[in-house]
């Protein structure tokens, strides 16, 4: 009964304990000066080098070199979707030669091509197969309908909703263009590999409203912003430090005690371990016996998002309802797919899984 | 000494201290979930009656009827600069005789007119001269070069940079466009007047990060969003709530909490008042003599941003110092103009007021 609530939301996600007592001890007084973080100009000393020390972290926690800008922008991963596009896309619509592609593993990956349509031609390239087992899995690189010279080459590595991994980079030469909104920070990437990377916080970073976008210089010259919004002028807000407007101040503070905390954890590493073995500890448990099933095949299984539905879809509700009584909350599935949802960011502890696969347990044996 | 801390910081603006109280003790459980409001799902039912409720009390708070739509979009005022012409303007673009009016009083309507211009054409109207005191004024309506039949008329009723405010409406039949991302909630207006309005979070909302906008459904017939990206398609997010994707759900609350506070402050109608007896109570310290001097015609001061200079420009650092040892803080002048500048939105009480024009006359008695 004394349990602590975990929650297993996919996002706007828990953040660490740690971040928000800070948040809260400091909210109406922040670094001595009378005032809320929240309430003090982007422009101000005291702004400015908590904003440049946010970035200094999440460079050290990435590794990223001065090849690559690091931009907080304003909403979230969807409006990226228009962005790229609308940068990348949308001045080469009069060739019908020119197109992007776009690997499609999911829900999200599909709505960023859908929307890159809207701005030039794309194609979109199925990467899903049904397993001789009955699940999903993702097509082999070799067997990929790509293009011969796309203008770049776009992919989710781990789709929030169907819980699918990419466990290897796409095979192309072309401009690389990645989703990691829900696996950011969680484990060790060359960013070096990817010309444009953008994540939106609520997940792995902070609450909802901004997107940290990861873009290496050298592709402004192939960006067009003459029909963008100018504040999503990818290099015009790399010159500007993310403030050719107001930020979203409060967000990118509470993203910077993340980062914080992430490197006193000891950084995506570590993060990449406890990914590893929390995912490990409850695909166990799902795996048992037929009594739950995650209906991905193994080789393909996300570290971050992973759906279950129970054999007897009539105990659904019973599930989540014991499982907030238990303090295990979030758990709903996504309302696409129904189900169940376990999402197990970096501010999950390994206690939390413990105490799910605990539940899940107990639950089986009550209702099995 | 032990005065209170009083912030007079433009944007990201001061709060009322009381939201902040409420936002600081629920802040890691809210509720009683056990979490926080920004780790829970927007499409919870919890979260989906805070939202509706700060709906319905902002509605109640503008007046605003069923012909209108609100919306609680991502970004600052700055993106809807773009988002309104990518809507209204882009699809006639081939068509040089149809354009959008901007009436252009200062820094930010420019920028508003600078960017539509990138989307459309544009007649820029300059609606500022300098009066025979030397002071910057607001043209006639009368004498205001208006196109015949423009698509739309942008305007931004307070200048936040100038601390310019327009005492009437321009008079115009075609779709009014405003700005009121510094006096929203500030003073009476009939909704009815306008087709579209917007106003960034962080000045009389909330924090920075989020966008009101409230829109007449008759507008969406002369809409097209075919460029424009799917999360600012402003028909698209009437429909769905402002949820296509996830809104900024903590930005979202605060402005809950804010709309709250408000309505037992008394409304908008006390704000009104109490926005008069403070800029009143300022005005009358600044002009008292020589010493201080506001640069504005006084039939076209602005209540919420009070620009002022010394006579003496070189004490301005000195003045800003002593300010902030005397705990009023935020009252350096935009960096384009220099100076001094007080904002006092709803947050600010008369009190702070009185202890800014004490300071302000204990420096002229020192320093005169």
């Amino acid at each position: 009964m004394s349990q602590p609530t975990y929650n297993f939301c996919a996002g706007p996600a828990a953040l660490p304990k740690a971040v928000l007592e800070q948040a809260q001890k400091e909210l109406l007084d922040w670094q001595g000066l009378g005032v809320s973080v929240m309430e003090i100009s982007h422009r101000s000393a005291e702004y400015q080098t908590m904003a440049n020390k946010a970035e200094a972290n999440f460079r050290q926690l990435m590794n990223i070199g001065d090849d690559h800008a690091v931009l907080f922008m304003h909403g979230g991963a969807s409006l990226q979707f228009s962005n790229i596009p609308m940068a990348l896309l949308q001045h080469h619509s009069a060739d019908s030669n020119l197109q992007a592609d776009y690997l499609c593993n999911g829900i999200w990956s599909s709505k960023a091509a859908k929307e890159a349509a809207r701005f030039g031609k794309v194609n979109e390239i199925d990467m899903v197969e049904i397993d001789q087992q009955g699940n999903r899995s993702l097509v082999d690189w070799s067997k990929c309908q790509t293009s011969t010279n796309p203008i770049y080459t776009h992919y989710t590595p781990n789709e929030t909703i169907e819980g699918l991994r990419f466990e290897s980079l796409p095979q192309t030469s072309t401009p690389l263009v990645v989703d990691l909104s829900s696996c950011i920070l969680s484990e060790q990437i060359n960013v070096n590999d990817f010309d444009l990377i953008y994540a939106g916080a609520q997940k792995n970073i902070g609450p909802a409203g901004m997107t940290i976008v990861i873009v290496k210089r050298s592709l402004f010259e192939k960006m067009n912003f003459d029909k963008t919004p100018n504040i999503f002028n990818y290099q015009e807000q790399a010159k500007q430090g993310s403030m050719i407007n107001t930020p979203a101040t409060y967000t990118w503070y509470l993203a910077s005690l993340v980062f914080e905390w992430l490197i006193e954890q000891g950084g995506v590493k570590q993060m990449e371990k406890f990914g590893i073995e929390k995912s490990g500890l409850l695909y166990r448990c799902i795996d048992e016996d037929g009594f739950y099933h995650n209906p991905v095949a193994i080789k393909d299984r996300s570290r971050m998002n992973i759906p279950f539905i129970l054999k007897d879809e009539e105990l659904n509700d019973k599930f989540l309802q014991q499982a907030k009584q238990a303090n295990l909350v979030g758990l709903k599935g996504h309302r696409s797919v129904g189900g169940m949802r376990a999402s197990l960011y970096n501010s999950m502890p390994v206690e939390g899984v413990e105490a799910l696969t605990h539940f899940m347990r107990e639950f089986k044996s009550e209702n099995g």
